[in-house]
């Protein structure tokens, strides 16, 4: 399993694709590219955060969906788009704002599914949440 | 089981607890609650969409969030906070702009975890998505 | 959203299918059937309880999934299979050993992908157990 | 995070606490214990398999949720039972029979709750299923 897509491909994608992303200072950024992997990195401040102060659930929830998107956008090019039917995502330690990562995984990469599993790490380096999501893959 | 909050009460613990929804013109509302279910429902726009004009994935997984927070706060007052551990989404048809509706049903309300389903309706009343979440509930 | 196939039809089918579950004193039995929902139940006994005396996690989960696939099968017929892809299972509630209840409603069913909730109850008639499933769904 | 029990000592508990496991020319075994990690495997046989050949999903899960729940009890001893709340299961590829193997990785103890991860591997070699599993921890 090998990425078709380059990290600069990847982001003139997601410029188009996903311009509310863009051209904002808080933007989502790929850091990495792996076989079967994609690292994103989101710079967490007020907008991310609920009472607390912690990072909240929704940012969390986006960065996992776009990494794992990413991840499969990089391993079968920018021609199908894939759609996200289930994420299933556990919150286990409070994340500070700061930089937060996101690793996308792919467990599967089939003709109509793909499934990935996401690790999210805080600033401090610990788990703060792990996903699993399930993509619909469009007939290529 | 029956609410120990009124709707009024919810919207001012809302606006104290969550100000980030209160004072937008696309503030979420609850609209109904009864024995172990509330309804919310939220005005989307142009801030809520995705490419392709739908409403996007983490505004619905957000709406289904402080749904289920909501009802279960409803149950058991505002002196104990319920924190998310798990929340499960399955993307079932596209939701296009307008005012979308989510009710949450406790199915189980213990001294420590919550767990709720919430279905999400588009403006058409077609299932948009369905979540199942857990909570944990700090000891009171 | 109609079911195309009867109940003894469906029990029919299992038997070739499933014969593991027919000829056996602890046999799923489907009692009900309706536009979008399948009703199952299971005796159980002895074979299917944990320590504790209570119905087992795997035998809750192999009676959601028989109830998801025969709500399936009952609309969509027996030509195309339908193959588990994701199960994810709340444990609600102990369900002491007896008539344990399943009943399986449709949220969608596509062209390639069908997910159904499913409420299992115990013989008390308290929900025992809530399971969201998706199945992958072969051309036909 | 470091194990208190040895897989002798777990393998002592399973007989008693699972007795439906031991004994069993199918039985589960502990084949390694690590900081955080615990993996067992499961010799499939017919008894294991559904129609087609492939080791049912009942299986799986099962295998998933002795094994998150040995990776908990090695690391906090015998003395509280974990009790599962939620496993979520993907189904990833079809498992051949022979020799399954399940690798828990805890990504969560605290005191009420635990959250791992199970990878399932079949005879080849190839991840077969992948599931996300919560425990409730009764007060110690």
């Amino acid at each position: 399993m090998q990425p078709v897509m380059s990290i600069a491909e990847l982001h003139r994608f997601l410029e188009n694709d996903f311009p509310q992303l863009a051209g904002s200072s808080h933007a989502m950024t790929v850091t990495a590219l792996e076989p079967g992997r994609a690292t994103l990195q989101l710079l967490t401040g007020t907008p991310h955060l609920r009472p607390g102060g912690t990072v909240s659930g929704p940012t969390l929830f986006a960065l996992a969906d776009v990494a794992a998107y990413v991840a499969i956008l990089a391993h079968i090019g920018p021609v199908a788009l894939a759609v996200t039917t289930n994420l299933s995502i556990n919150f286990l330690r409070k994340a500070d704002p700061g930089l937060v990562t996101a690793q996308a995984t792919i467990m599967k990469l089939g003709k109509r599914l793909a499934v990935l599993e996401i690790a999210i790490e805080g600033p401090d380096g610990e788990l703060a949440a792990h996903a699993v999501a399930t993509y619909s893959i469009p007939p290529r």
